[in-house]
């Protein structure tokens, strides 16, 4: 499918790509790029890449297919690194969970001659570094793109071929219905799931280690979402500002109004609100994205004592 | 280990003590009661009980165990019903998610030759009815019992056995302990999470198949706390009401710290908060109460094409 594909960044989601299109021997070579020496002898061990290099330039020089995979707020500056290098015709895309501030960072620094096509495969998983990956990542799971008026077709069916040959569903829509789109499918659940889990570790009354041992309750739910890699959540509330401070209004409005009737004895309305949430787990069941085995079916835990 | 047990109430907790028991031979007989007429005969069908009533204080009579599973808001007027039947000796237990105010609903209806002993096994799923039930339910679960001055050591000894028969690991504290334990292990997760779904669903730009379609991305995990039983959890807050509401202002002053450090692009305050919270989930995860596989060790979901 391509002779050369750099991959800037070896985390979770760069090197479950590399090693999905190993597997299915979508690229002749797999270059990578990391700046943390250990992260490049840990690609290297694994043998999901064929060659990696400490700066973004080196990897994306003579390369078909660039795929940026730093968190969000380094992209900039990556793509002002590999902008002189690209080759004409090449293809540059991206995995961010923000699309509207990737693609003003990215595009000034766009040559003419090389196309950028905005992506995001939503896939994912609670640990990160490049041990993490697994090529069965993107299966079953959508990859949305943005392409903008400057992105030609053709790049973007290419794109679009890659995340259709690595198991994606892919979607196409613009760049702030993304954003607008994920801060509640994803932003929001993130920041609220980092909440909780503070507040939870600032009680002075209940110990943590009570919080830990009862979190089958309920509270460990949370907690997958809270341990995901700060950096790249850092850099989408940042860039992701706008749509995330939004929900937060909505979001804030609609547990006042639950705290209202609970402090009121109101429990018509906490009956009301709490009949019509389960219809969503329903769709989101019917069309395979949750699984309706009991607690996620996770495997029994290993007896603790 | 009990000649005759009652469960009031055969829902999900009710019905999977009843197919442990069974399975262990705990209790020569094991009679059930519920006010519906489908839930009395499919608990008949599926045979994890020997009889089944209607009324609780048929159900009660005769037992030398008495389990109440029944929503918390209707425990004053079971117990209203079956005081009077109770046989001299007999032990009256209870799986509610709050104990200070069942405490005070069940007391005044106890009679003075049965005893106590609030309870409160920490397992469920967010199934609930007759069919959600299984045996393994309570297996290296915690269970809390919170005994009170009027109980009996050797009635506590005895529910304290069924517990462990039934696999879980029991644990004493005071009914305010718990009830403030639980606040922040279980009602403030299941409120929070009932909340952000309904947020999801009255969103008008981004519409509720997007929602469904793109929760892998985080949101999915909030949705299966927010499918629980809505009557169950209407009971929890209104009987729970003054920890849920002070533990409600710390998470709403903590969710607007974070907003603030959003608004004002404070990248170090978030990213010390985003570090901070994966030791928890690392603890649970070490004691067994949740598992380490990427996703909750989710199967992979059926395609949805």
């Amino acid at each position: 499918m391509f002779d050369r594909v750099a991959l800037i960044g070896l985390g979770l989601i760069g090197s479950s790509l590399a090693r999905a299109m190993k597997r299915d021997g979508l690229a002749a070579e797999i270059v990578g790029a990391a700046r943390s020496r250990e992260t490049r002898e840990t690609a290297r061990s694994l043998g999901f890449i064929d060659r990696a290099e400490a700066l973004p330039h080196e990897a994306a020089r003579d390369a078909d297919l660039v795929v940026l995979c730093t968190p969000v707020g380094a992209l900039g500056a990556v793509m002002q690194a590999i902008g002189p290098e690209l080759k004409p015709g090449a293809i540059v895309t991206d995995v961010g969970s923000v699309k509207a501030a990737v693609i003003e960072a990215v595009l000034p620094h766009m040559p003419d001659h090389a196309q950028f096509v905005p992506g995001h495969p939503i896939a994912g998983t609670e640990h990160s570094g490049p041990e993490a990956g697994f090529p069965e990542l993107f299966e079953n799971r959508w990859c949305i793109l943005t392409p903008i008026a400057e992105t030609d077709p053709g790049a973007v069916a290419k794109v679009r071929a890659l995340w259709e040959a690595v198991g994606s569903n892919v979607e196409e829509m613009t760049p702030d219905h993304h954003d607008r789109v994920l801060a509640i499918t994803s932003h929001l659940p993130h920041l609220i799931a980092y909440t909780i889990v503070g507040t939870a570790s600032d009680l002075e009354e209940v110990t943590r280690s009570e919080v830990i041992k009862f979190s089958a309750a309920g509270f460990r739910d949370f907690t997958r979402l809270a341990a995901s890699d700060p950096t790249m959540w850092r850099d989408v509330f940042l860039t992701n500002k706008d749509s995330t401070l939004e929900l937060l209004g909505r979001f804030t409005e609609d547990l006042i109004a639950l705290q209202r009737a609970i402090r009121w004895d109101d429990g018509e309305a906490l009956h009301k609100h709490f009949s019509r949430t389960r219809e969503i787990r329903r769709g989101i069941v019917e069309i395979g994205q949750d699984t309706d085995a009991p607690d996620f079916g996770r495997r029994t835990a290993e007896k603790s004592d």
